[in-house]
Order: C-alpha cells, then sequence, then structure tokens
C-alpha cells in the first residue's frame, strides 16, 4: 500500500483525494497539506481518513513513510515543490501545467532525470474513454495512417476576467490540454502552429489581453494536419469533441451527457445538454490516472504521461500565442 | 456509521461489498456470511477490510453492533433470512426476488410489519440513470398522461440450461426486473397479463418447461397498456431500452456503450456495442441503490423499493406463466 | 409508354398523378375519372398534361388506349372497379384496403384469377428506403432468423370523430398497414393475434365504438413472434419505426426528419421533428410502387405486391378486432 | 412556361436536363446544344422531349423563343459564353465556378450589369435540406451571433492526376464549394485566409502541384472565424458536414445516408455509410436551384446566388493558394 501525500487542497485536490479514496487501488492518502487549510479542509480530511494535515508542504516531503506526491497547489509553485520532491526521493504526480516559464520546466526535467524519480503530468482526458477509444481505433490501425486531427473544446462558461489576467493566457490555460491531445491521438509531434482568435464572448477579457475564441491549426512532424476550436462559452455546456480522420477512414466521439434519454414533443426531438464541466465530465478520469501513477510506482514502469510530456504542451501554446501576436505560423523550433 | 452485513458472497454479494466500501457514504460492511466461504473469498473480505467473517449468517443476525442485513444469498434463503434479520431488529436489504412463493413472501410483508425494520428489495434498474431519467420526465409531465409504455430487455446469452431448471421460469428470474420498471415507469398497478414465448434460441431450453423469447403485453390500472420484450441472448449483447408514450409526447432511452465513438470505415458507419451484461451497464445503479437504503436507515424515512415492490412483480410474473401456459390473457387478482 | 387512368382525385390520387408524371418512367396519365370534378381538379389535371377529365370512371375502362388504372375512389367502390377493369383488361392498381369484406375480397381475387390481370395492392410502406433497408438486412442474413419484429406506428393527429365511424375501425384503417409491414418483414404468415387497446386520446373515439390507441401480439408461422404499438396521436408528428431481432442481431430503423440538424442550446440538444405525416415521409415510396407496378405490367413479372398481399392484413385486421371486442387471442383461421 | 436551352450535356447537363423535366415548374428544356454530341445524348434528348439538339451553343442564343441558358460547358467556357448569353437577352444560369481568372469574371459582371439579366451561379449546396437548416437557425437566431463556423467536405475519392493538372487546383475546383458555404452560414465576408495542406493521399498529385488534403482558417469582417477542412477521399464516403457556433449555442449537420438502419451485431452497431457522391447526396438541390433560378425570372426578383457571389469564393481560393504557396495569411483585399 503506497502512502500518498496531496499538497494543495483547493478543488482539485479534493478531487484527488476522493478518487484515491474510493476508486484507486494500493495507495491511500495519508497526509495534504495547505497553507490555508481551514476547518471545512480539516473535516474534509478528517472524513476521508486521512491521518496527517499541515499547512506546510515540507511536512509531507520529510516523512519517510510517504512514497509519492500530489502536486495541487498553485501553477507557480508545481516546478519548485515538483524539485524539491524529487530530491527527497518522492515519486511526484504533478498537475498541469508544469508551469508557464520553459526554464523551470527545464529545471524540472532536469531534476527528475538526476533522481530517477517516476513523475507523472495531470493530463487527465488522455484517460477519459471517448479519447481512449480514439487512441485505440487509431493504434489498431482502423482508420490508417492519421491525416486530419480535429479537437474542438469549449467551456461552458468563461471564468472571471481577473482569473483570465493571471491565467497565463487562454493558450497556457485552456488549450494546453487540446495540445497535449493533439499530440496523444496523432502520435506524432507538433512543429507549427498558427492561431486566431478574438475577444468574443466578453470585450474586458481581450481588454485584459486575452482572447476568448480560437482556432489554431497544427502542422505534425508526419505530415499530418490539425486544428483546434476553442471557446471559454458554449451556451449548452462543456463542449469536448474529437476526430482522427485518416487514409482508412474515421473515428469521432461525440460529448457524453448524464443519459441517453430522448424526449419528443411537439417542440423537437431533445437530448440532454453535454455533462456540464470538467468535473461531471473527467471524474472517471481522474481515478484512471491516480490509478496508473501508483501501478507505474509500484511495477517500476514508466508513468503514462512523462514530464517531457508536460513540456511539449506548454511550447506549443507559447508558439501559439507568438502566432496570434505576430499573425503568422510559428515553428515550435522558434520557441525552444 | 451503519454497520452492515453481507449474507452471501457470491457474485452480487462481492458487487454490494465493492459499492459499500468505495462508494456508499455512512456505512461500512463490518462482516460476512457465506456457507461455502473459500480463500479468495476470506481474501476478497481481508482486501475490502471486513472485520469478520463466518460461515453461518446467523452470527451477523446475533452482532448488536450490526444494523444492517444485505442478503445475497440463494433465492430460496431470501424469505427466511429476511424473517429472521427482521426479528433481530436488523434492517435488510434483500436482493430480487424475495421469493417465488406467495405464501411466503406475505409471511416476510406481516414480519417486516410487525417489526417496523425497514425493508428495501434489490429492483437496482430504478436507479440506473437511464430509467431514472425516463421517470423524471414523465413526472415532471413532459409527456403528459403516460399511454403506452415499452420495455425491451435482452441478455446477451443465454444461462446454461442447468441454471434454467432452478431458476423459476423467465418470468420470476429475467422479466421481474421488467415488471417492476412497468410499475415504476407507469406509476400504476399491473391488472391483466398475456404473453407469448418460445424456445427460439435454444430447443431444451424449451424441453426444460421454459421459454427464451417473450412477449408480454400489460393493462395498467390508468388505462394505460405496456408491452415487454425478452430475449435470452442478444447477439450485440445487453439490450435495455425503454420507452413511455403519453398525450403530449415520448421520452426513451437507448443502450449504455463505453463510449461515444464512431468508426467510419469503406464498412459502414459503427459504434460500440451496449455495456456487456449488468455489472458493466449496472455498476452505477447498484451503489445508488445501497446509498439509498443506508439514507432511509438514517433519516427514518421509507425505502425506495418497498416490501410491497417486491411482492407485486411475482404476482405479474406468476400471472405470465398462467397466461402463456393458458393461451389466455391473466388477471393479477386471478392470482392473489 | 404505358396509358393509365386515374379513378378518383382526392388527396391520394393527386399524389399518384404527381408522380407518374414526374419520377415514374414509362408511363403517362391519359385521363382522370371523380364523380365529384370541380374546377380545382380539372385545372390540376390540365397542369399535368392530361388529356381527358371524366366523372364517369366507365369512360376510362372502355378507353382502349388505356392500359391500366389506378383505382383511388373511396373504399366501398374498390372492389366492384377492380372487378369491372379487370373485366376490360385492365391492369390494376388499387389503393389499400381492397375492401373490409372478406366475400368481396374473395370475388376480386377470383377475377384476377380468371383475367390474369396484373394487380397491385398500395402497401406503400414497402418501398419506403427505411423499411426497404430492414428488408434487405433480414434478407442478407445479417441478423439471422426472426424471432421478434416490432412496429411503432404512430399519426400526428387524430382523424375527426366522423371520419373514424366510417372508417372500419383503426384495425382495418391504420393497423393495416402495419400487419402488411409483419408479413413483409418477418416473410412469415400471421397465425394468431391478440389486441389490446383503449380510447385514451378523445373519448368521443370510444363513444364511436372504436380505439385510438392499441398493442397488437402476433404469432407467426415461423414459430416468430410480433408487436405493434399505435396511436392515433403523437404529439412530436408520425412516427414510423421498425426493428426485426433475429438469432444474429437486430435492425431497426428510426423516423425520418427533414434534416439532421441539431442545435444545441441551454434548453438542450435538439433534432428536428419526424416528416410530418404520410404525404411528406412517404412520398418516394409512392413513385417507387408505381413504377415497380408499371415495371411489373412492361415486362411481364408478378407484382410486388400481390391481390393477396391485399387479402391477409384484412384478415389479420378483423382478427384483431375480434380479439379487442372477445379479450382472447384469436387465430387467423377462425376468420377465413 | 418558360423555355430553357441548355449548354453542355455532360454528367451535370443531363442532371439539370433531368431535375427541369421531373420537378421544376414553369419551365421545360427547349434545345441542348454539345460540340461533342453522340447518338448516346440524342437519344437522352430525345427520351426528355427535347425538340432541338445542336452541336453549336450560339443556335441557342439565336432561338428568339428561348428565355434563359443553363452554362454547363467546362470551365474555361463559361465566361465567354455567359457573356454572349447577356448579350442575346438570355437569364443565364453558370455552372460553378464562373472562371478561374478573375478579369474574365469581372467582364461577366460588367456585361449582367449592362444588360440587366437575372445571371445565377451553381452553388446548389446552399439549397440542400441540411445546409438550408442550418442557415435558417442562423437566421431565425437560434445560435446568437455566430461566432465560428466549421465545415467538412471530403470526396469519396481523389480523381485522376490528368484532371488534377487541369482543375485549377484543390481550392478552386473543390474548397470553393466550402469556400461558398462559409459565406452563405456566416452572413458576413472573408477578409483573410490562411491554409495548410499536403498531398497525403496520393504522392503524384503532390508532383502535379497540388495538395489533396488541406485546412484553411478563415477570419471574416463581422469578428467571426472559419475553418474547413478537406480531403480529396475519405474511404467511408462523401463526408459533407457544418456547424456554427454562436453566443446562444450551436448549430450542426450530419452526413445524409440512404436510411437510418442499425444493424447491431457481435461486430458493433452499425449504420450506413454517407450518401457516395454529390449526385447521391445533393439530388434535390439541383432542383431547387434551378427552380428558384425560374422563380426568379418570372417574379422578377434577384437570383439566390449572384454574380457577385460567383466572384467571391474564387477570390478566397486564389488567396488560398498564395497562403499555401508563402506559408502566411493572406488578405482578400491583396488579391482583388
Amino acid at each position: 500500500m503506497l502512502n500518498l501525500g496531496v499538497i494543495g487542497l483547493g478543488r482539485i485536490g479534493k478531487v484527488h483525494v476522493e478518487s484515491i479514496t474510493t476508486c484507486v487501488r494500493g495507495a491511500k492518502v495519508k497526509a495534504v497539506a495547505d497553507p490555508f487549510l481551514n476547518e471545512e479542509g480539516k473535516e474534509f480530511a478528517k472524513k476521508h481518513g486521512i491521518e496527517e494535515v499541515y499547512t506546510d508542504y515540507k511536512k509531507i516531503l520529510n516523512d519517510k513513510d510517504i512514497d509519492a506526491v500530489i502536486i495541487c497547489s498553485s501553477t507557480n509553485t508545481h516546478a519548485n515543490i515538483s524539485k524539491e520532491a524529487a530530491l527527497a526521493g518522492k515519486h511526484v504526480f504533478c498537475e498541469k501545467p508544469i508551469d508557464h516559464d520553459l526554464e523551470k520546466i527545464k529545471e524540472v526535467i532536469e531534476t527528475v532525470e538526476k533522481t530517477k524519480v517516476k513523475y507523472q503530468v495531470g493530463f487527465n482526458r488522455r484517460f477519459d474513454h471517448n479519447f481512449k477509444a480514439i487512441k485505440e481505433a487509431v493504434l489498431a490501425g482502423k482508420v490508417g495512417e492519421p491525416q486530419v486531427i480535429k479537437v474542438t473544446s469549449r467551456d461552458p462558461e468563461a471564468p472571471p476576467v481577473e482569473y483570465i489576467k493571471v491565467s497565463g493566457g487562454i493558450f497556457l490555460d485552456m488549450t494546453i490540454h487540446d495540445f497535449d491531445m493533439m499530440r496523444f491521438l496523432s502520435g506524432s509531434e507538433v512543429e507549427e502552429v498558427y492561431a486566431i482568435g478574438g475577444a468574443l464572448i466578453n470585450k474586458e477579457i481581450g481588454e485584459a489581453g486575452d482572447i476568448d475564441t480560437a482556432i489554431i491549426t497544427l502542422k505534425f512532424a508526419s505530415g499530418a494536419m490539425g486544428v483546434i476550436d476553442n471557446s471559454r462559452e458554449a451556451a449548452y455546456g462543456y463542449d469536448q469533441r474529437a476526430e482522427v480522420f485518416g487514409s482508412k477512414g474515421a473515428v469521432e466521439t461525440k460529448n457524453d451527457s448524464n443519459s441517453t434519454a430522448i424526449i419528443s414533443t411537439k417542440d423537437g426531438v431533445t437530448g440532454e445538454k453535454p455533462l456540464y464541466f470538467f468535473l461531471e465530465r473527467y471524474m472517471a478520469s481522474f481515478s484512471q490516472e491516480m490509478q496508473e501513477f501508483v501501478d507505474a510506482i509500484v511495477n517500476d514502469t514508466e508513468t503514462p504521461v512523462t514530464v517531457m510530456d508536460g513540456l511539449k504542451p506548454v511550447l506549443i501554446g507559447i508558439a501559439a500565442k507568438k502566432s496570434l501576436v505576430e499573425g503568422r505560423p510559428v515553428k515550435i523550433s522558434e520557441i525552444m
């Protein structure tokens, strides 16, 4: 039984505690740490049978009985805690992104390589049943050689402008998941990116220097092409679809909804809206990524989303931003 | 925290242990009992943190700390254990059916009424997201007054003939779930039933005195009508669909499958088969029914599927069997 | 180029004129006859290039240049005109049903056999792309041996009670199409029928001695079973679906709608309602049945829906009515 | 009754003759002209009741009784015949594109403006039931302000390389329909375009200086964005879908197939492939565009696809080609 320490007990931290407690085999949460821990957090920890509750994450790093840490703190702390944890001999599961700064990510990579700890980045969508089904169809050769990969990724509502200002911009905050998905589905590396976009939903987002709607095209090393379309606000809810088109056919997925019920009335034939947001849609994927992290430690195998997989989408995101600003396609090699 | 005792650690017993351990709030499994308990069962219990493992279920009934029992033993023991447990002051969750014998069910009903314990029957499909969505649409008035209720219920493969022989026949073994669903979706009682059927899949099933394919029509007290079509073996897997048609429209559900992936090739546009069988399809419903059982005890409210709900589908099943044998519609009032 | 005479220029007569004029190869409408022909009808005929317009259909029968007649007059005239036309040497396409009276149908059958004219009954749904796709899948062995055949058939709105009174009842007026479909899809003859039903939509329909909602189960000679569910009024429109379930799988069809457009908003994910009624849904099938009638004459082959195919559904309809009245399953052999 | 002259009796010319003859009200084909007219063509004309059959189209222009011409000859003759026909006082329906050369298109525009004849370009997809349904949903405000417009357009098989060489390139030969659709669905003008692509299906297409797979992003004057993905060869057949995403939701369409039949077997749940190619998919749209052309002449209203609508997609196509070659976004204003 692995002992895990969860650092950061915000929304995503709680998701991980919940799924480890109820669904992950071979691991338990021994300790949590959060500098802003309040009564509600303590209650949450107690209810989930967690022995130790800290405000200082270093206590977790110093606990000899803890095998691995789950980093769910704010993005700007990911890189430092990653390095410290690796140096303390802990395996690391780190929420995405590792950092927005390439130098800091490179330091993490070096530390991971030196310490040889397991490191996994929280690109949970790879573990979603729908995206996995696409990947499996591609790997099974059902669609032949991939030629065009398409991802539609829309949030149900735009975050507050205050959040937008510190988010790193849409490409590093939101599209980063889609850049990872593009690498995952294509089985190839992105070489060039071109982005267009605008603040079509909320002018204030534009005034804050960001966009809320975007189309990004990508060229892969394999010769394949990709396109992502993003919106911060789809009136009907979370829209998460993908398609891989290849020489033998295509595989595509639709959204998930709560049931398959179809109601037919004089007003039309109506199904349910998609599951509202990432917690509803991707809950099972959070358990699955954690299970595979635990299994990689137990079996001493490579994690399914490595530290390098954490770097690449950030590179693409930075290139996309540059493309948008300069109005031209940008090669990834310009960024590295 | 309620303490539960699970009686019978076969397939469905394990399902309940698993879901109580991982997903049900406010309860834990304190003990299990199974007369045929082997090493594998003990290992299972240990892994799920169960303190006590018995071969004799009476030890569970004698344990003062146990609040409720989950009866998962063979059908012919359900009624007796139900009565004993109620008399021992334990709340009872009993797998369906309570019994095939009406007298024995009536004794259970009397005991439950006398002892005032909570009693719930394991008609788990009521808790399935799809059937709940139909029920909610009906309750919300979306389809108006129900006029026609349809259930398609097909298993992925016929059980062995040896099982068929002791099953009580298709209507009490398989269709009983659909009879319950008819009552649930219609919000009305069945008054008359007419059944046709045959052994179209496997002649040996016919030779064993049973059928494997059936169509059953029902008349409800409300004036609505219903039809169930059953097959013991659908080549494409478990087929579980329903429709309520009413004065303002209709609501229907499709099967669940593992993903929404659609693969288009020169051979056609192909989606996944339905989830294979009841464990895959209805797993979440097993957790949900148990959660609501626990909540009914904690909050001292009525259970969502009462002991009377256990009786009614058996009555309909017996009437259906009589209808098939006699080649005529049979009123439920003939059976009671 | 065959010369056709259309007898009866009501709604369905006009449909046939329209489709022959625009879509049927190898035939043209030379004459129409309608006792109630008005200016609008004359205008319609002129616009479609029809040379002769009569009030007396016998003028069509006497026209040596006319090869075949299309009988679209009121049901009670079908049998007589059929006989007269056959005796006049004309091939006959007759709208369904030939008659409600078995003796009259038998006289038509005898006349057709004696005169050896081609005779086709207007069960147009056999020519619908969806039902044809089911039939083809069955014939291709895709679903193995048929075991359960299901037809859902609902009209978008109940006809006036005045119409109901002279309609012959729901089984001969509406379900007759579904009885034909059952024979077509099963490839077997119906041996027994059991019907339940009620006036759930409109009490006046009940007071007029008819029902508006029904479920009819059928036993086939092959051992297969069937079920039809009917409603005179589906709030969302014309509902025409079928399924054949067999030893290797199932084939089913959904409704047609005007487009595949799906609109997703905060209110749900909504598609179009089905095409409104039979003219919208089955228009192409009217052309197709007429083309095959013309081809059968030109090539001297059997018509795809013979005079015997006109008899059988009437037998089933009469049996269904008897079943409803007597509350018991009725064998077709009781009727013949 | 308008008299039409069809110039060019190749595949699309025959399509127009067929649909005018069977489905278009208020017009007939009086004459056809084709320099390569053979016996098969003469037979075709005779069968459709066409009075005059010429090799020289000028005979049609000289026929005083002919009101309008349908230009279906090879692309390089469109502009000249358009001008001559307009100067001869004939209304003109011209297949797309008017020309690949902007100067020639401008001459046509000037001639049409001067002569005041009706002029319609054959962008038939605007008249397809699915695309019309999207347009209607947008116009009805169902999706709010359009923000992202997406078109997927894939052919079932790549044309011969010999055809590719004289086609004008994928953007003017194939994508031109999608550029028109973008204008139609967005209700806005394209201002900038960026294209990526490659010869992924057939290297010889690349050697011939063209591509077979492309993704094109577009910026609209309204601030909306668009993306088209093209393939010359989808293994599963013709793929023609679109989506408009806006502030209140989204509307999208799927492909059409021959039936709604779904076959479920041990191998999966399979529907039909899309209708094979444009003749199958868009046949009804050819009738509809012709009907509206005829109606525009009869009622003296503007044609639904004007000569300016013929110019714009060519501009976008030229810009897309420039973008691909130069590896940068290209403004439409650079082209004009």
